[in-house]
């Protein structure tokens, strides 16, 4: 499925950065309501100071549940998973944690869309990946089988999200043309 | 429409905790798939000691732009804020930001089923009130009107979640009453 059309190349922004420029790009546009969760943080020290605000002393980062990110489009509900790797050839599946995979499944279970976007760094590619997709490569891991996918099945595979002006990665795009 | 059947009564949850445990059952019954968001934190020094977790050292509270929870049930997107209030006679509508009320707005815009959970305290009573109803009273309070909904109108316009046994605050079952 790749169609390369890099006219805007990255501008050294982090995957997460475009994203989160791109939701706030949807949101203003009233397009979708999509947004980051934020990051989990367990929480064990906080003062609080006399006339300032709160400060939190000693936290914790947790891990994460569930998925980056989710929201809403065209009456579906959306919720994804963003990950970059600098590896040139292959998405190492150590990546994602088997809870997150079970969380996109009962997502697909209750009629929700749900995928990862893949960012190969040294490609300056981005990609769709449907979540169907992913659990098929997920099931040869637990069978034994590659712990990885190659960059060549993503590119047959997933579909490649041009670099654009404005909304920097449109996957809405993507949906629009896959789920509708 | 009251309808008090509080034969389990609050054992000293907070509406948080009630609310959490009731999506909890939701997800391990595969009936739904919603979670709180983590609280938002600006982080702001993390040490990275040898041979042990980041520790977080400053940070502070960050205001949530959106609501409390959301997630997907019966392939709708689902988007909800709950409050809990002390006050025996009115919902003040300070408890609310302008931009929850704007995010709501494109919730429901877009196609998705947004509301507020509230209780009162000292009624030990939990309602559940749809986001086009939280609308109306406050249009109210911009047009220079009343600031706060009063409990007599929250029992009219509302719908109270009765406490039970597994699902604590079962706000599914008057979602499938109202939205299917
Ligand atoms: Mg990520
Ligand atoms: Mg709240």
């Amino acid at each position: 499925a790749k169609k390369n059309t890099n006219i805007f190349s990255n501008r050294g922004m982090t995957l997460e950065e475009d994203i989160n420029e791109t939701n706030t790009f949807y949101v203003k546009a009233n397009k979708a309501v999509i947004y980051k969760k934020p990051t989990p943080v367990q929480i064990v020290k906080v003062n609080y100071p006399k006339r300032s605000a709160a400060v939190i002393t000693e936290a914790y980062f947790k891990q994460a549940s569930t998925t980056d990110y989710n929201g809403v489009y065209r009456y579906r509900y959306i919720d994804f998973e963003a990950k970059e790797t600098k590896n040139k050839t292959l998405f190492p599946l150590a990546n994602i944690h088997e809870h997150q995979i079970d969380h996109m499944k009962a997502v697909v279970d209750h009629g929700g869309i749900s995928f990862i976007i893949i960012r190969f760094a040294a490609h300056d590619e981005t990609f769709f990946l449907p979540a169907e997709k992913l659990f098929l490569h997920w099931n040869v891991k637990l069978n034994g089988g590659k712990k990885s996918i190659a960059y060549e099945t993503i590119q047959e595979e997933g579909y490649i999200i041009p670099f654009q002006y404005k909304a920097r990665i449109d996957y809405l795009a993507i949906i629009d043309e896959l789920y509708f």
